[in-house]
């Protein structure tokens, strides 16, 4: 093998600051998801699932980054929520949350008691022709007819006249929709009319007159299919336990982890030294039959959640949803999110399900919702709606004995009717319910940025350093002269500690360019000086500034930057 | 509240030396499997899923230390093979491995392809009378005849004549089964004779003469069904994916996270700087119908698996079987497992998968299966049967190129032919597969240890520390007298390195016994010598044995015991 052209040497300390100002993070609406959806690809964040059978509707893979990006945000929630819980103002202590991992698939009869056999459905509409399933509030009609040839007399042409539905309503699609419907008129040597300016939901409130269903056509405008009356179809994905497929042995994929948590709140009061209030936390993945996965990572049908209960008095319950809605906001940001681009939505009351007595959403500026938000997390006041249910079900008392309340009302010389009320509850349930999945979509799109002046990578991932994949990148200068050797022990030995790469081919400035689009926030160059000073250059990823420091002090360097 | 009545003071340093034996890991086949699952219930390791619902049979939930103990291995096993996989001894360099995590359902032709549609499955037989469906190669018979009483003739005698199957080939199944034999031949007047030397499986090679099957009842000796022919029954769990229930949509849950791996393995050869040989590892849920789920969490229909498939030429395999058989059991005795408890079992020739070359099963001695070994992790030699089938079910091409061995059949002058021989390869496979739940299961019957000569605590869980759940309890011997401010002070600070727990209630014999039975490694007590000396009383949990160290030398205390 010929020897690599060595490069140019990395630019040596002082000529640029460290102080150059970072790249801050550009507003989510001037970013494409068509881009940042290639660039996870080429770079190992997200792959599709399965893709060499042609994929899978809603199914993701994470690559070897999105993994590890994923692995980050894990455990810095688990950290937060569980060992490293936030401190209640009232009282200068830590909360209380344990941990939990419960099964994806739990006895039937949970999922009756929760509510989701019955209604975790969405509207759908069938097209008769195609045979492909809608979720009819997805469905947007109409964007157009199609006015029938001439040579037709007019009863015909009303006749014959035909609507077009699409799918989302956004722009690109209706763009899709509009080509589709010419083209479609175009083969029918029909005449066609945009009529986009009227568009009107399919289901809910109409903008216009009522629809003809057996007019409005299947989202593919090639395809003349009709739409059915929409009907609810079940989102949870079911399955047979054991070896025999009745309906006695059906069972269901989690639609969420909470239920989980209910179902355990008894065994985790029995066992472990907690009482009222405290949270039960937990990570895994759910599965929601999605009717229209949607939005890259946003609605995949297999997900992964962070979800936590928190269990109160009924009295407390404003205090502590109030305590999670901004301790939830809170952790939001740490994760290097702008505040520009979260907000919180309260939930109105109509929006409410019907046991729920408040829910604020979390909320991002996602590039293909801006200038709009969608949702990120909800922290839900449940009430005692679960706990209730599920004592009503399996007829085991979810009732909770308050010592502390009973004693205060002793104390206060209540009646014993008085003292039983007050220590003897059924406890509220805050819930703070978000997506991993979901925050490794926001990560990655908060974080991708376009750098077209740049030379080398055409877009950073600007990863708050603690959460990026690569902490640093450990390249010698050229792969000869004593570098390499000095590279590898300084890799060997920071690797124990952060997850580093090396990497020893091609031009350092394509090594750069790498380690930017995957979001590397150091880069350690071993040279010439290095052999013979015991220096190295550090070059940061969204200034690209250098400067030199020692080789020694590389590790604390790295602490000092991964800390916050 | 009266404050607690002050405990004895923790014996003080120089009186009991730290260097006492630690209690040694006893010999599993002396635990009761009965009494570690009540131990795990009763301290928040395991429950039984939907406990509240009747449970679920082969689903467990892991409580709050089972998930603590469970993510501890998961990042030690990560560490271990992501982030700093072990070094390569011919070339002194680490190896080459890349983390993943992809869908539990996938596009069901991925199961075409890997054999699992088809060959997936277990021989099954049914009850007539019960309807139970048992394995077949789990079904022993026949440990019994009842022979019907005297008032009947001979024909009667033999036509009346029923064999009892028993479920699993081990004593306590065996003694069960014998005693509802003799219960069973008591209540039909009949007399029972033992003859169980004779135990023959119902399948596969038989001792002794055929089975007559309308003769053999289901493994409930008080039900008189009899057993059809076996049968095959697939293993995967089935689903729908998508609005519309038919075979075009049936997907199904992963049996094993290989196959996840298999299918991105051309991905991640595009986008990661990775070349042969080079690994992928994954940690995730599998799922498996389970006939006859048993043993607590050893076969659940629910567990997390932790494969790594390694990539390598066809001619370097037998090294890098053997090099990841020896890491394998490297990484097991790492967990602190006792050396005697630990064995290789390589397959035979006529055990081995047809594609498999060689297969070699690390084992454990398991409560259950003590003095025998059960099995722990397999190590595959897969050969290129997955990327094989794969290439011919997808049409994408799994060859590689090696630019390597290229270069050095060039140099050696070999012909054209030859050097598209050695340098155009479907890699081969080498498989370390273990599961995730089965290590906390192995970690648990490990260092579960009875102590009946112990004060307080009946057990405890002698957890290497670096695995134990709770590193550290933090307790103010009396909850007064400024000890409490001190030792919330050192908990806040320590719980930011390590999972800590503050506890201020119960005498603090009662807290030491219980951070025994959870398997935490110290305990700091805070009392009066800390308030006006500085100093805390540090009990070791295997020992007792108490030594006084500084308050601020707490945390370099934990770091150093933590390390190994």
């Amino acid at each position: 093998m010929s020897a690599p052209t060595p490069d140019p040497k990395p630019q040596t300390p002082a000529t640029i600051a460290m102080s150059a100002t970072p790249t801050s993070h550009a507003d989510p609406a001037t970013k494409s998801m068509d881009e940042l959806v290639a660039l996870c690809k080429r770079r190992g964040f997200v792959f599709p699932a399965s893709e060499i059978y042609g994929g899978l509707n809603g199914f993701w893979d994470y690559g070897p980054l999105g993994t590890a990006l994923k692995n980050n945000i894990r455990d810095h929630w688990w950290k937060h929520t569980v060992t490293c819980p936030p401190i209640d103002p009232d009282t200068g202590e830590p909360v209380s949350i344990v941990g939990l991992d419960s099964s994806i698939i739990q006895n039937p009869k949970t999922w009756e008691a929760s509510g989701h056999v019955g209604g975790f459905s969405d509207p759908m509409v069938d097209c008769t022709e195609t045979k492909k399933r809608y979720r009819a509030d997805h469905l947007m009609v109409f964007i157009g007819v199609i006015i029938p040839s001439e040579s037709q007399d007019d009863s015909v042409k009303v006749m014959n006249a035909r609507y077009f539905a699409f799918l989302e309503n956004d722009e690109a699609s209706l763009k899709t929709a509009l080509k589709k419907a010419k083209k479609a008129a175009a083969s029918l040597k029909g005449e066609f009319v945009d009529r986009s300016g009227m568009a009107m939901m399919l289901t809910g409130t109409s903008v216009g007159q009522p629809i003809d269903r057996s007019r409005v056509m299947g989202p593919d405008a090639t395809q003349f299919g009709t739409l059915t009356e929409p009907r609810e179809f079940n989102l949870m994905f079911e399955t047979t336990v054991g070896a025999i497929k009745s309906d006695e042995n059906k069972a269901y994929l989690r639609p969420e982890t909470a239920q989980g948590i209910f179902l355990n709140y008894k065994n985790v009061l029995d066992t472990m030294r907690v009482k009222v209030p405290f949270g039960i936390a937990q990570i895994g993945k759910s599965f929601r039959n999605e009717v229209t996965p949607r939005n890259f990572i946003f609605r995949s049908r297999e997900f992964e959640q962070m979800e936590m209960e928190w269990f109160c008095a009924p009295e407390d319950s404003p205090k502590w949803y109030d305590f999670w809605k901004h301790e939830r906001m809170r952790w939001w940001e740490s994760l290097g999110i702008a505040k520009d681009n979260l907000r919180f939505r309260d939930h109105d009351v109509d929006e409410l399900a019907h046991y729920s007595k408040m829910c604020v959403d979390v909320e991002y500026k996602y590039p293909f919702t801006a200038p709009g938000f969608g949702e990120l997390e909800g922290v839900a006041h449940r009430g005692c709606f679960d706990l209730t249910q599920h004592q009503t079900h399996s007829k085991t008392k979810m009732e909770y004995f308050d010592q502390e309340r009973q004693l205060k009302a002793k104390e206060e010389g209540k009646s014993k009717e008085e003292i039983d009320a007050v220590s003897k509850y059924i406890p509220n349930v805050i819930e703070p319910a978000s997506g991993l999945t979901r925050a490794v979509l926001v990560l990655l799109c908060e974080s991708f940025t376009p750098t077209p002046d740049r030379k080398g990578s055409a877009y950073i991932m600007s990863f708050k350093p603690k959460f990026a994949p690569v902490k640093a990148g450990i390249f010698p200068l050229v792969n000869k002269d004593g570098m390499p050797e000095i590279a590898r022990d300084l890799y060997l030995k920071l690797r124990d500690k952060y997850p580093v790469e090396y990497d020893a081919k091609q031009s350092i400035g394509k090594r750069y360019a790498r380690m930017d689009e995957i979001g590397t926030p150091f880069c350690f160059a071993i040279d010439g000086d290095t052999v013979e000073k015991g220096t190295v250059t550090v070059r940061d990823r969204d200034t690209t500034a250098q400067e030199t420091i020692n080789l020694d002090q590389v590790e604390n360097y790295l602490d000092d930057k991964l800390k916050a």
